[in-house]
């Protein structure tokens, strides 16, 4: 197929490459800002452009990686063209883009892309949604050739997704981040905590994480909580963080499916 | 070497089972519970034992991996054995057992066990601490036998470690529960998130979490925010983790060091 980038930040490059890589071609790469539509377009062979005249009817399919709230403005550039107009974000709606023009679907990459890391993008979950049947057709043959795990996934299942998402992945990141601060001034390193972090994840490939909770929360174990709270007293953040899910863990493991 | 093992739960069991591996020789499972001794005793090929006065003198060392607040209370049964007796422990200092006996040290292995998960225990970090050089030289060496992660950690240390983990691990864990959770009735299942789960996790191998944080929270994405903080109405508890976990990834991002 013949596709259309529209954006160069991380969700952008990663499926550039995907596609590219699959033998797609890569018409153009569109961007606000020249130097970072080039530099994604050098890598997937693409044309550069940073004005939105300047986009090419020349395409099977218009992908859209920008900003939520920049998603619906952009459309009236596209729905001229008559090719399938996508979004891939998880928090935006369908409607946000049939509203304006009749070819709409979502293509909604669940993975977290960062540009200076490279992805397996055949194990990537691609949740797609179509307008109508037939650009379903299309854009799950196009998910196909890239990714192994593809999904049809209307707009409700998809914002609920996105908000497990953000528990599972980016919530989780900051917890790293916080064990790292922790760490800071203590003459240890985040090497030391970096093959329990990968052990944590790799426990829940097989197991659900509720069988494999360990740690003071799931034991019931004040003192330790207790002691751990004093540790964060010029922390109060933390603390709260530390207080709100210690809490959570217990109510879940007391009535065996937590905050529900 | 041969070494006694006081339990039977998670710690015990990936404990014995390494040295086992290693070559050592496990004489006894203590337990108080009988079965459970037996159990692990015989994947060791160690005596099972459940009552203190069965403990033999014929052991180079006494490992206690039991409950924080049982410790203190199990080190009269062995001090009158002169041999080093240490604990597992994160969270109690060295002092719990130096109080009680000369030969007092603490072998604790910064990983999350659970009896059905196998780990690759050349990778656990032992951080290991003794009462005086020569106990310190012998946990060393048991360590490296089993392990190429040994620091050598005091017990004020070991505490931050321990906080840390709770952090990096338990409540990471119970992230990932709360986002099964939130998939449940949706007709999405756990395995569409794992790719992201443990894509998660690899990305701070190599990275600083605070080089890789994505997400609404970090891109100050307010209406995404509050359209989560609306689909979690039902759930105070799950909306005052959101809350909390995003304020901090907030204030993180605009003062670089986050919470402190």
């Amino acid at each position: 197929m013949r596709i259309t980038i529209i954006g160069s930040g991380n969700v952008a490059t990663h499926l550039a490459a995907a596609f590219k890589n699959a033998g797609h071609r890569i018409v153009q790469v569109y961007s606000r800002d020249m130097q970072h539509a080039a530099l994604l377009a050098y890598h997937v062979a693409a044309e550069a452009i940073n004005k939105a005249e300047d986009i090419n009817a020349d395409t099977d399919i218009f992908i859209l990686a920008i900003k939520d709230d920049a998603i619906t403005g952009f459309v009236p550039h596209l729905s001229t063209f008559n090719k399938p107009v996508v979004h891939t974000s998880g928090a935006v709606d369908l409607q946000a883009l049939s509203d304006h023009t009749k070819n709409a679907g979502v293509f909604y990459p669940l993975q977290t892309f960062s540009k200076t890391k490279e992805v397996n993008f055949r194990e990537v979950p691609l949740c797609i949604e179509g307008a109508d049947e037939s650009i379903s057709k299309t854009l799950e043959e196009l998910a196909r050739s890239v990714s192994n795990n593809v999904y049809r996934v209307n707009s409700d299942q998809r914002k609920v997704l996105h908000l497990a998402a953000v528990f599972a992945c980016n919530f989780t990141n900051h917890l790293y981040n916080i064990s790292e601060q922790l760490l800071a001034g203590s003459g240890m390193g985040f090497d030391m905590l970096r093959p329990l972090i990968a052990e944590t994840a790799d426990k829940v490939k097989e197991h659900s994480p509720a069988g494999v909770q360990t740690g003071p929360a799931v034991r019931n174990d004040e003192h330790t909580m207790q002691a751990h709270l004093q540790m964060l007293n010029a922390q109060p953040g933390l603390q709260e963080i530390y207080t709100r899910l210690s809490q959570d863990i217990i109510k879940n493991n007391n009535t065996g499916n937590g905050d529900k």
